[in-house]
């Protein structure tokens, strides 16, 4: 059967989503749309034969839609959209960061705890791309013996004058915040966000860039991570985790290289996250299409959200208290809905 | 509106294709099975809510089913299935060959002519890679200046007693065949097939490998093609086109890669064509089924079928006479219905 | 004029510099050895023509000798003959590092100064190595605009018991704390090591494996690097240094690549240094004695030894100090005979 | 005991050589000088005290010579100077081809047979590049079982005028004529050399630029090498070995790579042999240095310039004959002095 899914929010992530439940998701339909520009939702409704609606809420009340996905901006807007569709018992798909506070997450947990099942997702589609996913797959089978360290760099070509430096943690970093502790499996200890002194000259006086994270786990591996918004040369993900017996690091995978007349051998650089992680997303939506013909959802939860958002927010007062090391605390008491092993289909 | 596909052969190649249709494919919905193995049939039709039928004509006849794909084996068994598909006017995909015999696809384009309008299409699914598409997109627009040679591998890990010396061309090289020519963009004049005096000792008395291939075309640009069938060392396809400002070349995407304890840098080589192309395979079926939704199809041709079998016949005539040069000559009179330009979606 | 070398101290470097000045160095003898095994200085005595002194002191002050290197284990030893050296006035070649403590490198620069002129040079060979030099002439150019980070990795197969917690920085990091102040053109201002709770299980109980340490210069260049000596995978010196416009990595050259039986593609790592900076070791030595021979010296100093030691004493200090950040502080007055553009000829 | 060479020939290799000799080889002195530009061998002689010689025949009868290396344009003039020197009894290093034809290589092992002693090397100096030894060592050693295949390019920026369709097989594919049969260790069988119809736009009208050549063994390996000497895109040298249990292949070794502004990953690609041969060419020479010390001489032998020589008969023979297939004959009776085992010291 079937599933009708309605997109709120249709910037350039929301663009691409819609492209992708209406060309590239098996099960999947593309039933509505909504955005504050009109026109645009207008657009996408006609092109793909979906239904255009005034507003969040009455898409998510909607007979006409199984299931939702929250991609509006700001992020700030998340929460009312989320609590609403776990309301009223559908499943909801939330791009990243699940909200900017651990407060707005912990509503949310509780939201979908008093539902008494998970309803809710979360954008973190790296966990679905096929290099972590091969490097998660031979950390398990502990096939290069324990890790130890990762190497990790986070580089964006540019950024306007409306990304400033808590962005930097809040947009950018949380996507390590999360996937290096998937990858890993266990949680992180603390955090420190080193600022230096040398900045690019591309940036603005509301961004401090590059800047230096690093994070420890419970178990002891140590992080490190370069976030580099304005590098200039591409959306340049690097991942290495330094194990007993081996090193694995996730590739930037090329599909043709050329020799050129100024005696070069090159390679391409992916320009921004929907070209690098093109699979990844395809995968993680058709992941959760799947799911949700099965009444359940495995992907990252409200948790996961939690915790990435913890996170932020002790790198944020690392970052503003001079680089101390900031211990990061989840709340104790786990709800059971959460505790279901995360499993992904390649 | 979804598409009910009915897939006829449930081999190695009929089996993807079923995983691909049930659960990767946009629009898509896998209604009926069919296999000479009934109990294969019955297990795919459970596990995804497909209809079972008794033979290929009952299939494609069956108002259940509105599009048809053709896997089956030995080949000499795809010319009835599309032919009768041809005659019911429903759309078509044939896996590669599309028949064993230039005759064969004379009767099938026939058929098509006979009908008005293009209704198969043949399944070349390099030219839905990436790595190949990116490559023609430079090489039309000229980005490196006119293309002079190529030079070709095609190389698999090792091949069964059923697999002898006429299959490197018709099973293997004709991948190589349909692409090259597509790449460039412009027909072969000539080929040859030089057999190597030493082989491998994986080899059995009836297959010669390694086969040395060459291909030249009509404005002179040389490619030659290693088909080696038995190298051990995994499923190895590379392209090299050099051109006159540059030489492009097709990747073999790796999406991790490990340092290890034997002191070497490894990166994987896919295992068989399903893990190299998979995203090419998954391409080619999402346009196919794009396309059949709007009531046509615009990828590879039966023509391209006939292109790609007399090009073979001509290298297997070489091969028997010694690698002398044997001229390429495709039919004069090419029916319009094959003329309209083919072009992919990513 | 061929110039006569007498070598003190023939272990693992010192064979290894034997061989080179024997067979690989242009305008060099190998004249004289000298090592507490005797049968040793015998042997290489015999192979190369040499004459084998009784002790070190005896081979500087040998007619027969023109210049001396001195490349004695342990550390200790290297003060004694350089100072000894200096005070007959014969150039003299010192493995690094220098002494083991920032006095005994004044030590020596005094009787450096003393005497007016440089005769020291210091075994810091990456300075001479294709990569670090071609790294080097673009961030001179500004090629790639200012650098603003380094990420490097300092990784070694294995160590045994003799190599404790405190050689990572003063055996180890002291390669790179040397070449990256080089390399960058400017001072460190602060460092720190951190050691990571979770080490390998290689190591032993005297060594903390791996470490973490940071560098930041005078104009803000924050640089990590990773030092693992029980890495097990090989020799692997990795540098990348961001730019604002760009960003450069050393290489690790490999001669061949191999497709092999498992699925992989694979090339070499190193095995050790002698492997991995081969060039880099010829290059210096024939640099020393070109320079030697037109009565001059040019590579590293005896301040860039004392530089390398305030570094690796800072470093010590914070990994003893809880990681703290630590000044790293060098002597106002810098000898005027330092103060020489340092270059290499390739 | 320092060798005093005379150097025959002042061009750009003979450049390259005065400086190798002059800075770089261990043993070596560079005495002597002598180029019909008058002004040139003095500023070498100037430059490194080495005495100028009016003509290539009062060099090689100076006493002040120990040996000789022949570097002359245009080769013809090579034969002479060797011939003299074998007559004098002088070692004497040649640059290939030997000579231009096969009557000449069979002169030159003539007199030296004669004098009944090895005393002329040539420069085939790839046999001494660390990636061709490397992967000959493992040949040897059946690593990865028999070699079947091999497929090369040897690929050049640009030529001028004065180079010819004949100087693509006399003066570029003679390296792959000597490296590869010594590559296999055994001798060739037939070769062809094919014209494609399509050229760059980038050769003139006495020059048909590319050119496609085939070598096959005696056993039956069979080669294919693209010869390309105005690619654009750099010095580009491959060279793949197909073998039964795996494909090693000849790496560019680029010491640093760059990711740009402009989307891209970057490794250098060298601009000439003298650069990408640096290695090779130093080896080659120190080796022959020490060869001549011992009063011996081991590397490529006159009987390799006459085999080089035949085979580039046979091939330029199939191109003026449309591709066909030419017999490689060698004279059958090789004499004793050239049986001995050629063997390189890395």
């Amino acid at each position: 059967m079937t599933l009708n899914i309605g997109i709120i929010g249709l910037g350039f992530m929301g663009s691409d989503h819609v492209k992708r439940v209406a060309q590239r998701i098996n099960g999947a339909k593309l039933a509505g749309v909504c955005d504050l520009k009109k026109d645009l939702a207008e657009k996408y409704a006609k092109e793909y034969g979906a239904k255009v609606f005034d507003n969040g809420i009455d898409l998510i009340d909607s007979p006409d839609i199984d299931a939702i996905m929250v991609v509006t901006r700001p992020h700030e807007t998340h929460e009312q959209f989320v609590i609403h569709a776990i309301e009223v018992g559908k499943f909801v798909f939330c791009e990243k960061p699940l909200t900017l506070t651990a407060a707005g997450c912990q509503k949310i947990i509780d939201a979908e705890v008093k539902g008494g099942k998970r309803l809710v997702q979360v954008g973190f589609m790296r966990r679905y791309d096929p290099g972590y996913m091969e490097m998660k797959k031979e950390i398990d089978a502990n096939e290069y013996g324990e890790p130890l360290l990762i190497h990790a760099t986070h580089r964006n070509v540019s950024v306007d004058e409306t990304y400033d430096t808590s962005m930097s943690i809040i947009e950018t970093a949380i996507h390590e915040a999360d996937v290096l502790h998937w990858l890993l499996g266990e949680d992180y200890e603390s955090g420190t966000t080193f600022l230096p002194k040398k900045q690019t000259k591309y940036t603005h006086s509301k961004l401090h860039d590059p800047q230096i994270i690093t994070l420890d786990t419970k178990s002891g591996v140590h992080i490190d991570l370069e976030v580099f918004v304005n590098d200039q040369i591409g959306y340049d993900i690097n991942c290495e985790v330094v194990c007993e017996d081996g090193i694995v690091r996730l590739g930037t995978p090329s599909v043709t290289s050329v020799k050129t007349n100024t005696l070069k051998n090159q390679t391409k650089i992916p320009v921004d996250c929907t070209e690098r992680f093109k699979t990844a997303y395809d995968n993680e939506l058709q992941h959760w299409v799947n799911d949700v013909q099965q009444n359940k959802v495995t992907g990252p939860s409200s948790w996961d959200g939690l915790v990435a958002m913890v996170t932020c927010d002790a790198l944020a007062k690392s970052r503003d208290n001079n680089a101390e090391r900031v211990a990061i605390k989840l709340p104790d008491n786990k709800p059971a809905i959460y505790e279901d092993k995360v499993t992904q289909n390649a």
